[in-house]
């Protein structure tokens, strides 16, 4: 795996929950890994897309040739944490052809009476696409537990329900990039507030926003449950301070680029004679003269 | 509709089929209504890509208050003429998040089960959202009436077919924005060429591209027919000549952005009340203290 400058650590394993990790104990506000500054980090962002965008091109292209492989990113976090900026200001940086981004809310009538899983399915990006998921089946045991939509042994169930489905997943060539997006309380709040001075934020902010923070001990409860039990060698979470919004975003470029590469994506090689495809246009230019 | 600086007449109408419009004698190699130089209209693109991303925005923000509007970009014509270029290099300038890439290649067997909208159906753009077809049901009038797909009576049909279903469309809330790139069978060919000289091009060159140039004349009376018979007032075909890549990147962006503009996306106005929604922030970061 290529190694940066200004990473002394790698995001793939500075931001790995390891054994033993405390989302308590977690420093929302770091740059872990990074002894850059903040235009270091934008400009390095900057540099890692277009090798992004080249590995993506790549994946594509595998994709139209019967590679079946695909790239998942999964993004969670409170509201305010940054997943949307994630999406605008590092899957912006690829081929919109080649990348299936999809939100997820509250489930609909017909969602809600299938598996929780049966809409996550449906949406999973096709051969040789990045899909990202803007929350996710994980909220089936976020808001799901925390205001107890299902009794506790459905929700109870899910981690390994979710385990089984994201290795059998992975098993069939999807690597799955999972992220969570980790600020403060007061952060969110300044956040939150910050909507509300601004006519192009107000549609952002909903008075249930407020109303979900009573809720927040909960929330930190189904992290650190989530965290424990489906952070697997097949799909590792990773938790990314993102009080630094620059920080969290070349974070991701960087765990994206490095799942990429991880893939040993080659330019697909032609299924044509080359110099026979050369001769028959250069007869047809003669002809045409 | 805003003027931009360069452009004598807009590509609105400067690019828009009208009675009495022969394919044959289009100028492929033009830059209908621009007055300004390549460099110029780089810089131009990316100004207007600003406001692209702005208005891209803003229809997001309303089809998550209820709005059921969206925008449909069609984009036809033969290979090589810029189709992927059209979305990596327009579309790459919004949030990913709003956007819905559809490439359409020959149907599968479930698709050929179904009548040919279909499967154009089922990827039309959610409410909010830009829809990009590469390719799209006018292949099922075009390379369906060139290798005669389906008897003539089928494909003679589907050009009112077409017609009833865009008017449908646009009646429920999308605007569809239709875009035929040309380039010469010169041009096409120098293409082609190219894409055997580099090896991240091998991939995008197939044998049946050359064949198909055989069938040339025949595709370009089929293109003449969807003109003839599939510009309609309520989604009219603009003809964008593609040799200038800068060209064609610059018009399409324009006719997106006009599009939107004739929408008159305002930002959505708060649900809530404000002043009510600030108090309780500020009782929240009191209680904090």
């Amino acid at each position: 795996m290529a190694r940066s400058k200004h990473w002394d650590e790698h995001p793939t394993s500075a931001l790995r929950v390891s054994e033993g990790f405390r989302l308590e104990d977690f420093d929302r506000t770091g740059k872990p890994g990074f002894s850059g500054s903040k235009k270091q980090g934008r400009r390095l962002r900057k540099e890692r897309g277009t090798l992004l965008a080249d590995l993506q091109e790549r994946l594509f292209a595998q994709g139209r040739v019967g590679d079946d492989r695909s790239l998942l990113l999964v993004l969670q976090g409170m509201d305010t944490a940054g997943k949307g900026g994630i999406v605008r200001h590092v899957l912006g940086m690829v081929d919109p052809q080649g990348v299936q981004a999809r939100g997820f809310g509250a489930p609909t009538e017909e969602e809600l009476e299938h598996h929780f899983l049966w809409r996550i399915e449906k949406a999973l990006p096709k051969a040789g696409h990045i899909g990202v998921f803007d929350r996710s089946h994980y909220e089936d045991v976020l808001i799901a537990r925390v205001h107890e939509l299902v009794p506790q042994d459905t929700w109870e169930r899910r981690y390994d329900e979710i385990n089984e489905w994201e290795q059998r997943l992975t098993d069939s060539g999807t690597t799955i990039v999972k992220c969570a997006l980790m600020v403060s309380q007061d952060e969110q709040l300044d956040r939150l507030a910050k909507r509300l001075t601004r006519p192009d934020k107000h549609w952002k902010y909903s008075t249930s926003d407020l109303d979900e923070r009573a809720y927040w001990p909960a929330y930190m409860e189904a992290f650190q449950a989530v965290f424990d039990r489906t952070s697997t060698d097949a799909a590792p979470w990773h938790v990314i301070p993102s009080t630094r919004k620059w920080y969290a975003r070349l974070a991701v470029t960087e765990l994206l680029t490095s799942a990429l590469e991880s893939m040993d994506l080659e330019w697909p090689a032609p299924d044509y004679d080359l110099d026979e495809e050369r001769a028959r246009i250069a007869n047809l230019r003669r002809q045409g003269e």
